[in-house]
């Protein structure tokens, strides 16, 4: 199986769409290749039990498919009762990246949740959400501070994520669903503006890898974070320049 | 509260975008005024354990809304770890409603389930999902029957649904949130293309209703179905022609 | 199949005991041919979360079978874990029906709890429920009046239900469990002294109906109705002139 | 607080009506003093996985309490999506109990399922419970030969149990709710037919009790089990007989 | 079978090792014979909600068994998402028999919560649990002494635990999984130092058992228990003088 | 705060004691400082559901920690009903990770489900459990090859984990619980004895990390994975030969 919709280094059509709800504080419908998902950001005037009273903010995320996202059905965690690993995995996963990005203290004691909707899934959902749910994140940050409720704006940094992988002994940018599930090595990459790493989780789904390989993947994956980082600017417009006033250089 | 946007007797913009999902087999994007949902019919080759060796089939439906589909962002079911009273009431009334218009013997031992997710939510989210859904399930039968899967075409006769209600003092078709949040009668119509009735609920939220003010709402409510079934002939183009082969007349 | 115990405009058997336990604030056993439900209302001196504050009372109810209410055992929904459908959507329906004649004003800021217990199933458990349940909350009503806890007597007409469906192409009032599930039409009924409506759900089970069989159902639904108030006035004595002293008139 | 209703060593007035729900294979409705029992026992022809294919069968029961089968209402299990452990303890005294006395190779590869269901409770509800399911179970026996099912008779001696308890210093016999809650000590006692014990579960509540007090509490368990048989045997009438054809003697 | 590794009165060896887990306020790993229990007890500066403001402590135990204690492997029940019969039982047991021994004016507004996991099970998990958790809540007992928070020492008296039983018609102290699962008679005796019974459970398991068998069983118990009890007065070292400072007599 | 009771690239006392549970098939008690895990594998025959008829066998595990493993006492997951995000994320891990080194073919049409209870934590219970599970799996494959059940030795290399990470700007390997609180990247690394990676996790939790910091952090972790696996050969003993007869090199 040889990629031949774009290079190895190459990542899919990305289209970053904003305001597509009109309820939510700050949306977002991300689609990268034939994945799509629909990011909406909440604002809640209070925080979780275990911050109160110390005059910080909180950051956290969903993460759920539709039940027809995917190629056959799956049963809803609804109906189930009860969410599953991957879904928890993914959603403490989204939510700790965005935390890694915003200063808390400036937030004050309110609480973002960032619903990632998976309405159709083709590979690499986790990093397309976390993509995505970072400009909704900002939207509804832009909303607050249009409230006057900020006194600085609390996003530090860019933040995006891109899947990597080894297919057929070959290191490749963005997997397909198809690509993914024959991958020898998996691996998913969050980074900021600044071009440091938030999360790194690497998995030899078929065998061990290398250093080599891990050396090739990095590689890859700093290139493609950093055209995210490009399109989320783009679509934020004159609000990009907010982010990371304390400061931020690299890969932004 | 006068309604302003159109007249008593009006229903909302209706879009009817079919094939909108890559995966499901078959799939439409309803949209009523500012509530979106999507219907995605999925084909499974078996029937429910009570149903096994009969030779018929079964249909079957799902209704779910995105926490951020209304103004506050509600609680995940899935978190919660179980369905509400609401959701399988309403889940309950599509299945009973799409069935309503099947032929099961023809359809064959096989379920179609009709996933209902509910994007956006401006009233009439149940009879909304039932109008996309008999779509989706449409669809869904035209991939059967391409695959030369049925002998008969199993749907008798078209099926939409329109809400309908009393708000200060005035009989309304297709309630918007903010007129049904203040209603004081409550009803919700299914219809069949021959005019003929398949569900009539009706509520006295704030008061109870007399039989005049029940007959107004009826004939609103056909005037209402009547237009739905007429855009769901013009979606589904010429396939419109297969539905009630068996002979329906009446409203369609 | 054509019925044989009574005519087709005719009701079976009622039987409205009250006082039937020693603790709750009102209770009631109700028999409808071999339906027998336990209702018992609990008077509790507070409101639920979302009503606190406002100076006004409410009023719920749960319903629950006995597993061996029907032919063959049921599993306990507290065994499953679960409430089923069918459930929630039943209790829904009686604390609803319930509200529509109660002044919440006029009861103060406290919950009234009806509980109907099917003992044994015949058909018609939900419509039996509600005639029964209203009652059993105006005994409630009675003792918090007794107390001097109430200014004005809240409750405002009468209310009863009855079920009316069709079979084997013919309109019959009260249906018995196995003319149930052979009707192509059921409807349950629930009005008010006034002789208006409270709830109208009817269910094209087999095959839609048409207007003329929808005003068929409803004379006959009035008909029973007006009968099971006339019972309910008996069970109550010389309490039942307390009920809608603000002026109710019609069938009761 | 000393015992006013009748002498310490006297059981409450008691009742046992058999045949009191139309589907159930064996029902009884028990009355102790004010605690009221329905039991059903229901028969269905298949044994639980893991006795599959012995030849022999299974008793079982569940118990549960209405919820204003108390002073205050209680929650029901099934809102709460579980079972208490009082409850759990319960159900599995009474099953054991009950299969004490029933020769599972007789039975044959078949489930006899007693439900106790408390509709007022005042003190002994698994005692009493116990006593019940006995002989709904030996109606649901009784059918079950009627049908020409059972080679042999499977029930090998009676059964009942009552609580005894010391209160005040005082041994009592059969407990109201009120003396249970302030006895310093509680015990329920299942005995045969034949004067022997089947189950025993004695508890120092308040205090830790002596050998003495034991033999007292056994006495006045014995003396009360020894009645409660007596009345089983009138209730099962002619049937009376079939118990224990293998030869018991003692109490009964 | 008959009983080779000992006589039919004599207990297993016993080990009662203090201190086991770094954290816990008191903490005691018990080996009788193949059982192995960890009994951690620990203090919470609360009591439940509806011990609020009554100036008493409150005791209370959990009980589990690891997947692994056991011949076969079980499901863990957090996996299966909810507390057996069996475990709710014995946890209820073991909660009631400690409290029996404390003095709850003396504990003050306080919680000690005793955590009972079973490594490894050969029978009497439940007995030795409790003779186990008895050191583990001495020993933080102790610790609130050391801090100065109690003025009275709250535990009244020694509390042990043995299981008895009759196997091929002997009576046997101190079962063994594979002696309990074929005894015909099966007893498990809670005493104090006092020799006062605190529970007592007996399960004619095969068949009922008689009163002087009975007897014979209680013997054999009194005589466990008042070993058990030595074990932990050793264990406890010096400070085993601090019990029942009220004055205890009897086996201690 | 810095690190006294070792230097920063040294891994804290490990003890690795085999059969220390007298029924699972392999067993393990690893303690690494004051963190103690109890690693039971045990064989299964047969597979779950999925790969069933396939000829291959499969590797599970679970991972739970006891109430009081931790300074203050949690809640168990089976009181709440469901197991957590962490919880979940961390079986996963495991189990993916001893897939790695397995030959799927040669275990043949069996599972291997690994328990690992964490009796005590002080920082680095994943890795721990990795390390020692690897080692109670292999005791369970001598155990099925000493019963002539497999024709290859299934284990293909070792596998072995550490933590690593950044506490006050220093790099240090095998965090205990208090460096792990405060540190500001925090990575698991799981290695095979080839010197591969099989799971790479990291996480900047107070801050984003450098590819400079990365590789750092790799190295100690390769250093502190080569010391478990030499642990691993001692406590395997002569049966450390078997693994990777296919020939594996590198740390081993």
């Amino acid at each position: 199986m040889s990629r031949n919709d774009r290079k190895p280094d190459e990542i899919r059509p990305v289209k970053l769409e904003i305001d597509t709800n009109k309820y939510a504080e700050g949306s977002v419908t991300i689609t990268v290749g034939d994945t799509i998902v629909l990011c909406n950001a909440t604002v809640e005037e209070k925080v979780p039990p275990f911050m109160k009273g110390q005059g910080r903010g909180w950051v956290t995320a969903e993460y759920s498919m539709l039940p027809r996202a995917t190629h056959s059905r799956s049963i809803r965690e609804s109906a189930k009762g009860k969410l599953g690993g991957r879904t928890m995995e993914i959603q403490r996963l989204i939510a700790r990246a965005l935390r890694a990005v915003v200063d808390l203290q400036a937030l004050g004691e309110r609480t973002i949740i960032v619903d990632c909707d998976v309405i159709q899934a083709d590979g690499g959902t986790r990093t397309t959400s976390i993509t995505g749910a970072f400009v909704a994140m900002c939207l509804a940050m832009n909303k607050l501070e249009a409230q006057g409720k900020l006194k600085t704006y609390p996003i530090t940094d860019y933040l995006a994520s891109v899947s990597v992988g080894v297919v057929d002994g070959e290191a490749l940018l963005d997997l397909r669903y198809d690509e993914d599930s024959s991958a020898a090595v998996d691996m998913n990459i969050v980074m900021t503006g600044a071009g440091e790493f938030v999360e790194l989780q690497g998995t030899g789904e078929e065998r061990p890898f290398s250093r080599a390989e891990l050396n090739a993947l990095l590689e890859l994956g700093e290139h493609g974070v950093r055209q995210m980082i490009g399109l989320q600017r783009e679509a934020l417009g004159a609000n990009a320049l907010k982010i990371g006033s304390h400061g931020s250089g690299g890969l932004a």
